[in-house]
């Protein structure tokens, strides 16, 4: 079965809103083994519409409609479907019912044009709205299942996973079971790596692995197609194995985990606490592991050490290396992270220091970045040069961080201490 | 000009991000009166892509397309547009030069496909990426204008901005000028914003009046449409000052300026320093602060108190607040700020205390947080109760506190000091 998706709706064409719901059936429909191969959005206007109906039955055999099923005049998506597929619109009892109790339940009047929300196109396998009043529609013609979904994503979401999922499941034929698997590496770019395992993307076809930039990371998604779910298991795991025999000094974790949430487990496993001294990333840092529930139990606090005097009186920066070594520099970012660890009694001090820009800072250009970490008395600071706008700079410094922090805790051992 | 917006890339089509980029352009050209009526999203397949360029060039004749353009083997959105219109790919000597610079700048080896982003259709007009490598292009034949814009939104935007939107002001006709503006509220919700204008959203039909909820910020977007420029903004004048006459004690700023960005620049016109002292939080507010080139005229530094001792120890709040009032408390919200103030000599302490959940914490319940503004020796400190998730309450507590600050310093003398 293929799918497309086509939304309806003024706003998105002017860009008030993100086509959200694009998003989350793609992902849906992926879970459930049915290909989607376009997005189409068109306005609120009947002709064009029509127009993208048509094209979309030509290449597609699954079309979910989304949005323009309010009570409003502009609201005209099964009025055009209707008609397109030369059906009536006919009251539906148990919809209109849902409306009054509604409006009942709000304390309202039932208006005319909620009543027009009841209306259904005949012969319409009806998908009720549990957190809202237009109801969704299933039509199976021979050729192709059409599906009308309300637009709010808080009416469509909760609808196709409790009603619209079904629908398509039963009589209908899936391509068999998807299962995907993403890899997340730190520390080497989309081109390097697709370089390193060029080979293995040409000849994987199941599972197909895509490479995929962002933030300067790389993830690698793996998707696995069979009818088994233990046998794509097993293909996921075979073709992991092969990537990281090549590449896993980069690798640092799965699917949706952040760096950040990676260190944050290191550290708890580890029984370590951390404390941060930040220049250039303004509590970027901290802000992130802070972001992670429980984060008390890892961390400790910080010093957001943007001024000179900060990191001077209050993180004892020695006056001679502000002097002759300059805050952006590998001296201060040592003493930093080895104060800041003293200073608040924890096992793990970090430090950011480095010119974010737009303008450079003594002299260093933008993007040079100093990154201390200190733990059981020893203390390591490594050099960056990073590219990119202000915020890139900043967010990329607090990932290497906690990537150069996750390799020193791979090697540290307690009893060292 | 009608224009149509077509995103390339599998990663649409398997819900792993959403189409912002084609809101972004959107919202773009509407401001400069270009009509859009069509999004599509196709994935990494030329032949599908092929397609949809046909389907557009019927409907369309400005046609922008995005992603695709990278060094990577699925990257193929250049090659199909060269291909479909017979033209060939050239090297682009200043491309690859700063192809080259990016590379030596992060101490990297050129790679053979990092060459690749150098190709451009021959004869195209080539727009520059100022934070990446693959340049745009713009191709121009009789009966359409295409667009080839990179996929990732840090380069897409400021290369639209600051080269794309020229290109198509160059020698276009556009339907009439569209000029919008955003109105931004804080610390009223939708509905109620909605309510007491709801009169003039229904009246007003130009501008018209579209009121749009994110992130715990209401915001109304004005549109205006007049040949002439100066009478669009006089629409605009109109009804800005009708409606900030019923909610501009909400109202805080215009268009894309956040309440951090306003604050920042209140802090700079009045000459203040600021120091934060952050708890719940975790670094939110000042790394916001920071976020905002040319921070350091007004942020001094900060500490993340997140554990009670780095509250007692570090910023000294008393013992027996901590044991009689708890750290949740609006006595200890008033000693961080005041004492945030003094350790780091600023002229402004603002401080962050509460829970931000899943968990309650002092007996008190999730969403309950406390804020301090300590400025000239006077110190505020005002308590609020918030809903949502972890990130929700994180996010909104250093708004309310930028919101608050705002306030205070609308009544702020510097002689009284």
């Amino acid at each position: 079965m293929n799918g497309e998706i086509i939304a309806v709706g003024s706003e998105l064409l002017l860009g008030q809103i993100a086509n959200t719901n694009a998003q989350f059936l793609s992902k849906q429909l992926a879970d459930i083994g049915i290909n989607v191969f376009y997005h189409t959005v068109a306005g609120d206007n009947s002709n064009r519409l029509k127009s993208v109906i048509k094209i979309a039955e030509q290449r597609s055999n699954l079309i979910i409609l989304t949005g323009g099923l309010g009570p409003t005049k502009d609201d005209l998506t099964k009025e055009t479907v209707a008609s397109h597929l030369g059906k009536r619109l006919v009251l539906n009892e148990q919809a209109l019912a849902s409306i009054q109790s509604y409006f009942q339940k709000t304390n309202r009047q039932l208006t005319e044009n909620s009543r027009k929300q009841a209306l259904v196109i005949e012969g319409s396998e009806i998908l009720p709205n549990d957190y809202g009043m237009a109801p969704g529609m299933v039509i199976k013609t021979k050729e192709c299942v059409y599906m009308l979904l309300p637009g709010p994503p808080k009416e469509l979401e909760p609808m196709f996973l409790k009603y619209g999922k079904a629908a398509l499941l039963n009589g209908s034929k899936t391509n068999g079971k998807i299962i995907s698997r993403v890899l997340r590496f730190f520390g080497i770019g989309e081109a390097a790596l697709e370089t390193k395992i060029e080979d293995l993307i040409d000849e994987q076809k199941n599972p197909t692995i895509a490479p995929l930039a962002s933030d300067g990371e790389v993830v690698l998604r793996l998707t696995a197609s069979h009818s088994d779910n233990g046998e794509a298991t097993r293909l996921l795991d075979e073709a992991e194995k092969k990537i990281l025999a090549r590449v896993g000094q980069f690798f640092y974790g799965y699917d949706s985990s952040t760096l950040f949430h990676v260190l944050s487990d290191k550290l708890k496993k580890a029984k370590l606490t951390i404390a941060a001294a930040e220049s250039l990333t303004g509590g970027l840092f901290q802000q992130e592991l802070t972001a992670i529930p429980g984060a008390s139990t890892i961390f400790k606090g910080g010093v957001v050490c943007y001024a000179t005097e900060i990191k001077r009186d209050i993180l004892k920066v020695k006056d001679e290396t502000i002097r002759e070594k300059g805050v952006v520099s590998p001296e201060c970012a040592a003493e930093l992270a080895e104060n800041i660890r003293k200073l608040m009694s924890a096992d793990v001090g970090i430090s950011f220091t480095g010119v974010a820009g737009p303008d450079s800072q003594e002299g260093k250009p933008v993007g040079t970045v100093f990154i201390g970490v200190s733990i059981a008395g020893k203390t390591e600071v490594k050099e960056f040069q990073l590219g990119g706008t202000r915020d890139a700079i900043r967010l990329r410094t607090a990932k290497h961080g906690s990537f150069l922090l996750l390799k020193v805790l791979k090697t540290y051992r307690p009893d060292v201490s």
